[in-house]
């Protein structure tokens, strides 16, 4: 067997510090048992663990809080050298907030199942998008021109950022 | 044809209050032009427009926003009685954060393609979920017994609350 690659050492040593992060909430009853780590160059920018029971946002996912303060940090909304490594498999909500972040890579440890059986909706979660069900969330379109009229002026501000 | 029920006007009027608030970073640049107002008992108890720019937050979206804000007014992470309006069909991340706050319904304006064709990347982050491409992001599992355990823990735990 060939000795662990030196990556794969510090991959598990960054996702071992998420789930330490996690199971802080163990105690303290912040919110579930999810950590996150940002790692860019070698550094630690960003550290999360969810705190959704203890602000009442429930967006507050561990993932999320790690991003806010590596973004805010380094005043960037955009990571494009950062690597996510989270406790469990991001959900939806955490993935697309590292997609907009332009984060190219994400490590996890526990899954979506895992986090089922713990009594969480992210497998859920993964169904309305992959399967299309949305049972339990009726969304609908009210076509008003002014929206777009809204993104159209966006293109032709001065103002205009890519994101 | 038959005279527009009450209950489709105040979907209009709140679908327009929100791109208001969209309209608004016309002129203030702090994001792009999307707005989101929810609802409840007929009342607002939430508002947003994107402030990625502005905070360096790429989580900042209008739904996000509006969201954290109703939820940390009324101290509860879950709105099952609320209605989210968005200017803009809202992106992954933005109908995920509503699904956990439980939010059962969504009423948008414009479009993912009306988005994309402003230049935001909404409809491929729905291809992300939807057709599994994750071209532009490495997403992969690490096996970390600790993971799994920090969760069995959580359903053991007396800190527990479901969310």
């Amino acid at each position: 067997m060939p000795p662990p690659r030196p990556d794969a050492d510090a991959h598990r040593a960054w996702l071992t510090r998420a789930i330490e992060l996690g199971r802080s909430n163990l105690v303290s009853g912040d919110g579930g048992p999810f950590g996150a780590v940002i790692v860019m160059d070698g550094q630690v920018i960003g550290e999360g663990r969810n705190q959704v029971l203890q602000t009442h946002d429930p967006t507050a996912h561990a993932e999320v809080m790690a991003l806010r303060q590596a973004c805010t940090r380094l005043g960037r909304h955009q990571l494009p050298q950062a690597i996510l490594y989270s406790s469990c498999e991001p959900c939806p909500m955490c993935l697309s907030a590292a997609y907009w972040a332009h984060i190219p890579r994400v490590y996890f440890a526990a899954t979506r199942d895992d986090a089922a059986a713990a009594g969480f909706i992210d497998a859920e979660l993964y169904a309305l998008f992959e399967q299309r069900k949305r049972a339990t969330m009726a969304i609908e379109q009210i076509d008003l021109p002014e929206a777009r009229a809204a993104l159209s002026a966006w293109i032709d501000s001065p103002l205009h950022q890519p994101y």
